[in-house]
């Protein structure tokens, strides 16, 4: 019925991992928002589930993986009660939001892609789902609690994602076994996004022709 | 197939009670964006239905409440209809707004909660059914509408949520009737709620160090 | 397993003309916000298939048609590349985006209400469907990419979903074959909401009483 409780021992670790900094990036988000307690568990708790969630209800996994065993729920809290009450030991908070992200989205990244061919994917959607099921969790803590979604900042982003589910995908079709190849995935993935958060790497961005006439209401010629 | 129209009367009426008031929540919302009174239906409907379509997408149950009888969708359009001929009646119309939500917000908790135990779920997974129940529909709301979402107001908020459910969960396990113990958990989580709009109630809220250094594109220290 | 690739072929050709056009609207918001290829790509998957894929989860069609299936991807893509490079030979891509999905708006309406219809859900359920199937999509890219939503614009923008809709479940009703019921429903949604980007058509909004007092975190005093 439910394909979490039933995965392999090191995709189970990976998705773990992949759920506790998550869940601390968003209580780090919270505490930025001076919220409570409570809030910050709810944050911690939507962002660390929220990717898998999609793809399980994507995938057709019913229930989702967190209503089936509540060990994801319970690690969630216990990260957020931490982080409220550890958070300002930290210099920079938001500099530990975004470590934090980059390590959930390689983790997430390989876990997707793998879940979703276990599931009888094909590889082009396995590839999307290990992208979408890194960035969702992250999209809604940042929607949740008005942040600027990280997809929208300059530096590489989903392309780290998109590294990291490919970097997996083309190890496991050359025939790697699935703890190295998702091992791979992660690292290439994490490598990517820790150098655009150190370096600033970014991609050449879509440049409009300059004297564009925007509509009175375009939003962005308000920013 | 679907769990709805086989619930037990008593859940039933909770049921659409909370559809009931959150709709006329998201109408009074729509009102405040002036909307059309089609806009108006759209915002009643989401608002309403969006609690428990979250809760039975998650616990698997299929299709959702609404499409397999569509007696909530009608009674959100009438009260869509409703809101829109008399809200200019209405002294405030934001007071009565949050009114609605928190009777919608004590309401899906318990239902959250109880629908969460029926399926076989955790308690632990109950109690944050309950909570993402009762406030999911709100959020989108609140996003939909462009408002500040009411979780990141100071006041508690997801915490009555939180003590709704636990009371009805605690009741159930000590063994009280359904009914009694979904009047308990609805009339506690209402009581926490309505004291919070009353008399300002919030917890400690996290605090950071003063002195901080926010980097420049910190949206805290543009608030 | 999945309605998808056994849609009649007609329905099918409008599912994939409607990805489309939202793929191209969700590119060219990607476009105004400077987004790199890989956020172009992205943001137009999520635009083209976000409806369709709420049709599915709510319907409970399992797994979603573009797991099933990758063609709507791999077309995402296909647009997002062909816009990112031809965008700024457009005079107005934000015109361009407004008929983009005025497209997909009508062709999705009449889509989610035949998808809902041939799983067995009641009328008024299928007209939800289709308003439904039509507008998440483009609220998912307006909310990622930080715009304000389509449907909180003046214009008449749910209506002309509902009317699409509405139509083609008429049409049906009265008992016309399923293909020209389904090109009426298109033709008068795109009908009124190609009047409404033209002449501004709109509906009698709510209005207020003058003097109202708004609590001072209203947002809509500081619009």
């Amino acid at each position: 019925m439910t394909g979490w409780p039933l995965m392999d021992p090191y995709i189970h670790w990976f998705d773990l991992a992949g759920v506790a900094v998550f869940a601390a990036s968003g209580a780090l988000t919270a505490s930025r928002q001076r919220m409570d307690v409570i809030g910050f568990a709810l944050i911690a708790i939507v962002t660390g589930i929220g990717g898998g969630t999609l793809r399980d209800l994507l995938l057709g996994i019913r229930p989702v993986f967190w209503v089936a065993e509540p060990t994801p729920l319970l690690l969630c809290s216990g990260v957020a009660v931490i982080v409220f009450f550890t958070a300002h030991l930290v210099e920079s908070r938001y500099r530990l939001l975004l470590w934090a992200d980059a390590l959930g989205l390689a983790l997430f990244a390989v876990v997707g892609a793998e879940r979703a061919l276990e599931h009888g994917a094909p590889t082009s959607v396995a590839l999307v789902m290990g992208v979408m099921s890194a960035t969702f969790g992250g999209l809604v803590r940042d929607v949740l609690c008005n942040e600027l979604p990280l997809i929208l900042r300059p530096e590489i982003y989903v392309t780290a994602a998109l590294v990291g589910a490919g970097t997996f995908l083309a190890a496991d079709s050359l025939g790697l076994d699935r703890e190295p190849a998702l091992l791979a995935g992660f690292a290439t993935g994490f490598a990517v996004r820790a150098a655009a958060l150190l370096f600033g790497w970014t991609f050449p961005v879509y440049k409009p022709r300059p004297g564009r006439d925007y509509p009175p209401d375009d939003p962005v010629g308000r920013r």
